[in-house]
């Protein structure tokens, strides 16, 4: 059984995983697993928890590397993806500017795409990122 | 703070969340998560935990639907998705199988992906599965 | 010559794919051939026929698997697919409902691809999936 | 019912569907239905006879733009598609070979997909070409 | 090092690849180095010299294949890539009227991409393709 | 005409684009424009020299962010893509080690793509690094 390889660890991680997704939440997105629970949960039972507790608990939290790089990264993938993945991507270059990147760090990233993901998806990645910045802007 | 939203249910689910997965995988694939930690967690730790808390504590073994549909679905999902999944469906027409799919729903819901993914998807599904089915069969 | 194959079964299938197609249409979705044929014939000679063919009497038809685990796995992929099929993921949605899907079964496939396609796919597709029930519920 | 649509077409188009891709198949890839009943059709009944009637049937023999520019906006989209239609669009080199495509026009359309789908996607359908180019030349 | 490989050519063809692309845009979009740069280069510098370069003084300016079979190519990827790529895909399909494509041209080469990138990716491609003609045809 | 839009800096930046392509790739890549126009440029003219300009001289030499982070963002996107892009990836990957990203790090990117592109695309990802890892531990 596999419950031997870490048994000590497996509690307290398991425990740790929705508890560090919520504090990240808190000190990041306070209102955000309320707003999923309201919008999502009474159609998918758990939902909004299971979300904070992977994205949040078990990836953002984790550590290894920092805020900006790990945000930077996200924000490469999501270019790269394409459509599909618009609106995360506009909500995550929010993210990279909440943790300290720059416009001009979060243009160079979505550009560099253009050599993976080719020029649609840079193109339409950076007319998200200038739809972000001027609406900062405007504040 | 969003602890208030379902305070009770919160850290029970989220124990239920990786022991569910467990549950779930000793009955279905005994040794994953021992031998992912062999393989992943020096370089990544907590790596086997998550998935199995994720994969099969907060989707597998969530309920609302049948396993052999869960299963069937996620066939057309690999399938369509194409070549970055081919290791991961071949392992997925397995658990369908022991769900208790048969070799023509499968290939049913494979080649039914030539009208969403196109024909190459659907082929190189087919032949994945029939790789499989022949593994199988010559045991 | 590949006429040898199946000579009988050749013109009969034939004949059947079409008519196959127009039949479960007629059934499913009755004005749908000439709607397409409207639409597109004029530029596109035999696309609304080719459509039917295809879709509805080539894999919708075959039997193999029940109706509803078809749509459900259609929905999967489609979901996992992303941006480019959200017209045809929505469609799908009220086809599934059709065939006796219940909201539940749909959102639980749905939520299954965050593991296989991530979650922004996943999350795109649940919120088309509660656009559709949420217009029907509104009838 | 879409029946009156187009009552004398209709099932003189369904024969023509069947039997266009069968006098294309003839002409081009005369084993092709042969191989692919002895491969598929035991498990996955009517397929041979599907693919036949809906890739050459219904798409290589429609006219309306000459089959050289038909096979290279397939490479096209192969290429584009990337790492899921490698088998796919090898094969479909050698078939823009042979409906006249130049080595030098193949490449040329396959490096364009560096500006629609990325440099690895271009470059993986580059050697891709030059394997079936190496290969032809050996001969 | 690198440089002696084509030591002549090198500084030539550097120079012919932003004079290159130049004479391209002159000739068949004359204002778009200059809106690009008005809309991203402040933000992205030397962006709209970067992709006048690479698109049409490395790729669109090449020769090796004739105006319209790569214009047409192109349509064929953008339309399988699907819904990331949805602007840049009616874009080309107003420059390929303008190199000579006809309608019919343009959309049989999209409904060949019902084969390998699923009917979604084709349908979507004819609906952009009938708002463009639509739209030119009312002017 | 476009020409006046920064005309000092035209033809200087022209020049810079294919000489820092060059100068980087001397720094980091030393025989990489040599061995592409040994393998390619025959029968693609122009090839090595385009994407060197490209890729080395528009986009790894443009500054703006650090290389690390660049490459680490490179690394997200390639993982998110999928199959296509698996050589890519460890180019890549040897390219992030040697501009000083730690292994761990470079596992934490490819892990958070798990979230964004699913799991088959962050285990392969994983396993296309530890393989890397391996070679070089070994040597």
């Amino acid at each position: 059984m596999t419950i031997e390889v870490n048994p000590r660890n497996a509690s307290e991680n398991n425990l740790e995983a929705l508890e560090r997704g919520r504090a990240y939440c808190a000190a990041h997105h306070p209102h955000l697993e309320a707003a999923l629970a309201d919008r999502y949960d009474a159609r998918l039972p758990g939902f909004s928890q299971s979300l904070v507790e992977w994205a949040y608990g078990r990836h953002y939290s984790r550590g290894g590397v920092d805020a900006k790089t790990r945000q930077l990264a996200t924000i490469a993938a999501l270019t790269a993806l394409g459509g599909q993945t618009a609106p995360q991507l506009k909500i995550n270059i929010e993210h990279s500017l909440a943790v300290g990147a720059t416009e001009r760090e979060i243009v160079e990233i979505i550009w560099q795409m253009a050599v993976y993901g080719g020029l649609p998806a840079a193109i339409n990645g950076l007319n998200a990122a200038m739809d972000v910045f001027d609406a900062q802007n405007e504040q």
